[in-house]
């Protein structure tokens, strides 16, 4: 688990996380209704949905639990002593992807499609509602002062998905559309559960608070830059690389960061794109391909780059102002980078 | 909070759970995100789906909070001191109900439209998982030693509530049936959070191994005679009762107890019926009644019926070998036959 800062490194690391969690991440899902268990298999990629060994399933990057082990390594802990944390942040996150999928509609994910699309709404609720229990248990077993604290940042994670999630919905169907929102939205949708995973490798390798909490506030930066990417990823990028069909957030309407900072331009390109609003249901491609060009000329995309950059450079300055070994804080700023222009 | 057991006095008790806990439901659900805290507000009962006071609405009775408080009690706690276990549990209760409801697809819930049909399904999924986090954040405010393993048990609900719907789900979709696996099933999906409940009650007053242990055993009968009398009531009971559509198991093709018992007997009716299993879709009213027919000849009523005379049986013998003053466990015994005969 230790490494320079170059993306073959990142590499050994996603594969050293995996190796790590793997045998009891399976064991915790082994706990699960057989029917749950199936499912929750599929969707972590284990297996198709007819249960054959799987082919073409990409597989989960396990970028939280890797930020976990890599936390507790950085303030001078023993990653194993983690690996319930980062098990247990794991199933929260993919507790909020099932859930996602369904409340988005989502048709696919990881190239293959949905858990509620391949078993159902009921099965895709039910899994993703054992994943977030058994992630709390993971952290319940252990009954220490700092397996306890990590419980605490656990399920305020999950109380700001909630609130992040809602704030999403709202935003889509037609609530209060800002920047600043967005940017409130973002923190509770992705970057609570970032800075969760570091504070919790950090505590449960006991560092102290002012630690906890600069790693804490990095990773609120790092949530940031990351959403922000992901929206100009999801509008410009490659399916292939993202994993979902071209232009879906436009295809669904969603006010994402391009969107909005386009909105607020002023500019006729931003003019015209609000007078689509409220109409993507039956879009032809053709249609949202215009929508994409009239974000870029309102200079949408150029906000969204520039915040993504901007968040990340903040990000890198938290771990700068860290007393810990270089090797470490390197590490750190590496899964960083990959996080934000990688992996969208 | 003290009485006899006449059902005036469990009228009284409820209100008085009511009184005890609403406070702190209430302040609860107001750190929702605003559009969450209006679902489930509606849930709840306190308002319409237009946020205007709600007319009509048949409150939540709190059944499982008063068990809280009245275990607390039992055991010669404060019951103020149980009230964020009942908070708790009730709102890990509401999560389940959000959740079955989109699952089932249940268009009503006490009376009124339920969260999905009148908010849109995202909006049940995010509003269920909120109150669960909020559940588990509750008992974990208060970091003592009696906290902590009342959040180990309420943890523990939270997993058997999944094993149980997902069985019940297999169940609907043709998987092996048979009384023992329904009973099973109801152990997780009834049973489990009515011995967390009383667990739950009796741990936040530093109750004894023995006594907490009895306790839960009592409750696990107690849902199974509860599971068995709901599903009589589903198909034979009144509607302006039951809160539901009449024969609305049946319509849904569910494979509830007295179905399953029917199935077994091995009787011409029950031949019958086997005959008309998986194409409960569209059925028209006439033919379920006679589907209810067939399973009162083929004698799965009668089944159903004994076995919830049977576990209440049980769960009281459980309830007088508790060394309580015969005042308490009088309450619980007369709340154990309210919520059996009463409040299907």
């Amino acid at each position: 688990m230790t490494g320079t800062p170059t993306s073959s490194s990142i590499a050994d690391r996603l594969t050293g996380t995996r190796e790590y969690i793997l045998p009891t991440l399976r064991q915790a899902v082994d706990t699960l209704h057989p029917h749950l268990a199936h499912a929750c298999g599929y969707h972590f990629g284990w297996w198709s949905s007819d249960g054959e060994p799987s082919a073409g399933a990409v597989p989960s990057k396990f970028l939280r639990a890797t930020l976990v082990l890599l936390a507790a390594e950085t303030v001078g802990g023993n990653p194993r002593a983690a690996v319930p944390g980062a098990v247990a942040v794991e199933l929260l996150h993919n507790h909020s992807l099932l859930h996602d999928d369904v409340i988005d509609q989502d048709d696919e994910r990881r190239g293959r499609r949905t858990v509620w699309s391949a078993y159902g709404t009921g099965t895709a609720v039910l899994a993703g509602d054992a994943l977030a229990a058994l992630a709390v248990s993971r952290l319940e077993q252990t009954q220490t002062a700092p397996a306890r604290r990590a419980l605490v940042m656990l399920t305020n994670a999950f109380q700001c998905i909630c609130t992040g999630q809602a704030a999403d919905l709202e935003l889509e169907r037609g609530g209060p559309a800002s920047v600043e929102n967005y940017l409130r939205m973002a923190a509770d949708k992705t970057s609570a559960l970032l800075a969760c995973a570091a504070g919790v490798g950090a505590v449960l390798s006991g560092a102290d608070e002012g630690t906890i909490g600069r790693l804490q506030a990095s990773c609120t930066d790092l949530g940031l830059a990351w959403q922000a990417a992901n929206d100009v990823e999801d509008i410009w990028g490659d399916p292939a690389v993202t994993g979902k069909p071209p232009l879906s957030d436009l295809r669904q309407g969603k006010m994402t960061l391009p969107v909005l900072a386009a909105l607020a331009s002023g500019s006729p390109a931003g003019n015209e794109l609000a007078a689509h609003r409220g109409s993507a249901a039956g879009r032809r491609t053709e249609d949202l391909e215009h929508i994409a060009d009239l974000i870029v000329q309102a200079g949408g995309r150029a906000v969204a780059e520039r915040m993504a950059r901007d968040r990340l450079a903040s990000a890198e300055s938290h771990l700068r102002e860290l007393r810990v070994p270089d090797l470490h804080r390197d590490a750190l700023t590496a899964l960083f980078r990959f996080i934000v222009t990688r992996s969208a």
